[in-house]
C-alpha cells in the first residue's frame, strides 16, 4: 500500500539547510514537506560551527527566527590570527564595515524546528531510504519508506539539503558529476567546555606542533581544537593532555588566562575540501553540504550553506510566484561562482594556519612570509576581513 | 710576485648590484674596488629583467644614474592577468599611488657602467677565480689572479654581488649557511623582436596550454615569454611555432593586435625560488642574486637586488661615516625580512599564472577561484599591487 503525498518543494535533510529554505518558502507561501534519516533530537544534538555571517543573521531575520539569536548571539568586530607566538588582529569591523555573530548552528537548528512547528510543517523523520525519482521529468518524486508504510512525494521539485553523506548527490548520474577534492592529512580534535573563553574572540594559531584554535559558544562556554593526527584517537587525548597542548600552542600570553575544566564533547574531525558539480540536475537542486564540503578554518560550511539556500529560496520564489524561471536555469552557475571563492577561502586559511607534514623548509617560510605581509598590508588583511564577514551573495 | 691593494668595500660583481653599491658608496666618498669574472662587454650584453619599481628608480637616481632612464623608460600604471581569456587590470596608480617604469636591465647596468667609469672606478676584469678570505677577521681579503699576476685586495668589507653561481655564497662555511629552495616544473621560453608591443602594459596569461608573458623594452621592441617544458629545446621552438603559441594563449583578443617578426634573441630559462640566510657572515655581505633567487613572474629579481643594495650602503656608510655598526650588525635580519615577503609574492604570482602538471583539479579551481576573487575585490588587488609596485624599504 503505498501513499501519495503532493507538495511543491519536497526537502530532503532537516538540518540548517533544509529547515531554513522550507521557512523562507512557507514566508512566500510555497508548500513543502521535509524528510530525514534521523529525529530532531538527534539533529539538534549535532555540535558544529558557531560563527555566523551578517548575510546569514540577514538570512535567519528574513525567515523570521533572529529573536533569540539577537538575544543571546556574541557579535565579534575581530579575530586574531597568531604565528609563532606573533600575533596580528583582523579588525573586520573597521576593514569591512561589518561584524560576525557567534552563535551555535545546534542553536540555529532549535530556532528553526520551533518556528517550522509552531507553523505546523509537515516532517517525515527516521526515513532510512529517502530516494529521489523521476528527477529530469517535470513530476519528481521522493519515495521512502515511513513507519513500514510507503511514501511517495510528487512536487515541481527536490531540494537536496542531506550533507555529504546523503542521497540526492548520489542520484545525479556518475556522468554528470563531476567532483573535486582535498583531504588534509590532519584532523582537528574539538572540546567543549562549560568555561569562560580564554578571550572574547577566537584565535587562530600556527604553532610548530600544529594548529590550535580558541572559540567559544557563549560567554560561559568555550570550544577549543587543536590539529591532531588521523590515526589518533579520543581516548588517547585526556583532558589534561589537551589542555597542556592548547596552552603550549595559544603560547604564554593566552595561556596564563585560560580556564580549564572538564570536557563535556571531545571529538576528532577529519579536514576536507570538496564541491561537486553541478548543483542542479534536472529538477534536483542541491544545497549545503550535499554539495561542498569546507575545512573548518574560517567557519564557512554553515554560511556556506545558507547563502545557498537564499540564493535557491530566490529562485523558487520567483517561479512559483512571478513564473519566472531564470533564477532557476541559472542557480547552479550563480551558486558555484561563490561557493569556489569560499572554497579557495577555507583552504588559503587552512594552508596559512596548519602544519603540513609534507612541506618543505622553503614552503614553511612561505607560510610565515605570508602572515608577515599580512600583518604588515591592510589590503592583504582586508582580503582576509572581506571573506571572514562574508562575501556578496551574487 | 703578489699585488696588494687597499680600499674599504671590495665588491665581487660587476652586475647592477655590485656597480650600483660602488656608486652609493662612491658618492658617500667611500672607496671601492670592483672585481669580475667577466668583462664589461659580456656584462652588458646579458639580457634580463626590465620592470623597476618606483624604489629602485628613487635608487637610481641618488646614484645619478637616472637621466636615461627618465628620458626613454616608459612609466606604467597597470598590467593585465589573463585566465583563460577573461582579463582583470591591477590599476597599481589608483590602487597605490604609484608606477613602475620600464627600462631593461641592460641599460640600468650600462648607465651604471658610464659613471663608474667617468669617474675612474678601479675594476679587475675577466677574474677568474677570486677568492674571500679572512672574511671572519677584521681585515678581511679577496684574493685572484689578474694578467697572470697574484693581486690581494685587503678591505674592511666584502661585498658578495656575484651572483647565484659566485664564490661569495660558497664561502659561507656549509654548518653556517642554510638554503631554502623551490624548483619550478617549467621554464620560460623568451624571445626578444624589433616591433612594438602588442599592448601598451604588460599582460600576464595563464592559459590551458601554459603561461604566456606580454612584456616590452622599449614602444619597438617587444620582449615575449611562453612557458615551456625544462626539457625543450630552443631549436625546437622557430618563431612560427612561438607565434602562434603566444597568440592562443594571449586569447583573441591581444592575439588580433600582435606584430610578429623575427626574433633576435631566443633563450630557455628554469624558474627558481631560493634564499641563503644569513646574508652577513663575519665581515662578508651577500646582495642579490647572490643570496636570494625568485622567479621572473612579477619581475622581482633586479628590484630586489637595488633594495639590498640600498639597505648595505646605508650601512655601510653609517659606518665609515659616522661610526655607527647597528645597520651594519642587523644587516642580514632586516634585509631577510623583506626577502621573505618579496620571494612570497613572486612565488604566489608564479603559482597563480601558471600550468602546474601535478595539480589537481581541486588545485586549478583553486587558481581559477583566486584569480575570480583578484577580479572581484579592490582590498585583493591591492595587496598584489603594493607588491608589485615594491613593499617598503624597511
Amino acid at each position: 500500500m503505498t501513499q501519495t503525498v503532493k507538495t511543491q518543494v519536497c526537502i530532503i535533510g532537516a538540518g540548517p539547510s533544509g529547515l531554513l529554505l522550507s521557512q523562507l518558502l512557507a514566508n512566500a507561501g510555497i508548500d513543502t514537506i521535509v524528510i530525514d534519516r534521523r529525529d530532531r533530537a538527534y539533529i539538534e544534538g549535532r555540535i558544529r560551527a558557531g560563527v555566523l555571517e551578517q548575510g546569514t543573521v540577514t538570512a535567519l531575520e528574513e525567515a523570521g527566527v533572529a529573536d533569540r539569536l539577537h538575544r543571546e548571539g556574541l557579535p565579534h568586530e575581530g579575530f586574531d590570527l597568531a604565528f609563532d607566538g606573533d600575533r596580528h588582529r583582523i579588525d573586520i569591523k573597521a576593514l569591512t564595515g561589518k561584524s560576525v555573530t557567534v552563535y551555535g548552528q545546534t542553536e540555529v537548528t532549535k530556532d528553526l524546528f520551533d518556528k517550522r512547528f509552531e507553523e505546523g510543517q509537515v516532517f517525515y523523520f527516521d526515513v532510512p531510504d529517502a530516494k529521489p525519482v523521476d528527477i529530469t521529468s517535470d513530476r519528481p518524486k521522493v519515495a521512502f519508506t515511513h513507519d513500514g508504510a510507503r511514501v511517495v512525494v510528487e512536487c515541481d521539485y527536490i531540494a537536496g539539503c542531506d550533507g555529504f553523506h546523503g542521497v540526492s548527490r548520489q542520484s545525479i548520474p556518475a556522468d554528470v558529476l563531476k567532483t573535486f577534492e582535498r583531504v588534509y592529512p590532519f584532523g582537528w580534535l574539538g572540546i567543549m567546555v562549560e568555561r569562560p573563553p580564554v578571550s572574547h574572540e577566537l584565535i587562530y594559531a600556527n604553532h610548530a606542533r600544529g594548529f590550535a584554535l580558541a572559540s567559544m559558544r557563549s560567554e560561559t562556554r568555550s570550544r577549543y581544537y587543536v590539529q591532531c593526527d588521523l590515526s589518533d584517537d579520543v581516548d588517547e587525548w585526556s583532558d589534561d593532555r589537551f589542555w597542556e597542548e592548547l596552552a603550549l600552542r595559544l603560547g604564554p600570553d593566552a595561556a596564563s588566562k585560560l580556564e580549564t575544566g572538564p570536557s563535556f564533547e571531545k571529538s576528532i574531525a577529519p579536514l576536507r575540501s570538496f564541491v561537486a558539480e553541478p548543483m542542479r540536475h534536472g529538477n534536483l537542486f542541491l544545497a549545503g553540504d550535499a554539495a561542498h564540503i569546507v575545512p573548518p578554518t574560517g567557519a564557512k560550511g554553515l554560511n556556506l550553506a545558507v547563502a545557498d539556500i537564499r540564493i535557491l529560496s530566490r529562485a523558487l520564489i520567483a517561479h512559483f510566484r512571478d513564473g519566472d524561471d531564470h533564477h532557476i536555469d541559472t542557480y547552479s552557475e550563480t551558486v558555484l561562482r561563490r561557493v569556489w571563492k569560499v572554497e579557495r577561502f577555507s583552504w588559503q586559511l587552512s594552508t596559512l594556519m596548519h602544519q603540513f607534514p609534507e612541506n618543505s623548509p622553503f614552503e614553511k617560510r612561505m607560510q610565515r612570509a605570508e602572515f608577515d605581509f599580512l600583518s604588515s598590508s591592510e589590503a592583504a588583511s582586508r582580503a582576509i576581513a572581506e571573506n571572514y564577514v562574508g562575501l556578496p551573495l551574487d
